[in-house]
């Protein structure tokens, strides 16, 4: 079951965030079950009410510049399950049931590159 | 123990990185041993490098302008246990052993708000 608001609930609470980076708010997703962080993307205010009318995450794509339903093509969706925002309203934390992998290069989180591969490569 | 690299080391892992938003990475940081997130910022190369050689966390303020060493003024720093970078190399997950709170409101975590506080608010 996604974690869905209605669409006067998702526009009130869409209008309280900061959208201080160039009209973006920064959205950390984070796997519901095991805490492990999935990958770190941006969302404008259509983004956020999106999100909290359908239950699936969307982002605003900085590179293409356009609304962006996470799984679009992909198929993997990130199910809404819980919502946090910090203290500066201007950072939203989604706990979600990723289905597939979060990265597109196939991995189920896109934080999978450490120090190693790095200095070495 | 904090998790330290040498100056050689964090040198070549900062030159790899995209600093693709104003000159900044976004840095995740998420409580070492209960996975929690804790709070989201930004770092420019000197802060990532001063990060990786002192195993505390470092981040650019984008309000004041400034080197941000996390806790320097309230204590509550951040000692780094584990790094990751993600698919793009534009964010960084580090993994901390937060010392008193993350917040400057005095919560553990700066996502502390949830949908009803916002949508009654």
């Amino acid at each position: 079951m996604a974690y869905i608001l209605s669409v006067e609930d998702a526009k009130k609470i869409a209008e309280k965030l900061n959208y201080r980076h160039n009209g973006l708010v920064t959205v950390i997703a984070q796997d519901f079950e095991t805490n492990e962080v999935l990958m770190v993307a941006h969302a404008n205010r259509e983004a956020v009410e999106k999100t909290l009318t359908t239950g699936k995450v969307h982002y605003w794509s900085i590179s293409r510049g356009k609304l962006w339903l996470k799984g679009e093509t992909s198929g993997n969706y990130q199910i809404l399950k819980e919502i946090y925002f910090d203290c500066d309203l201007d950072a939203i934390l989604v706990k979600v049931q990723q289905i597939g992998a979060a990265c597109h290069l196939g991995y189920k989180s896109c934080f999978f590159q450490k120090p190693e591969n790095l200095k070495n490569g």
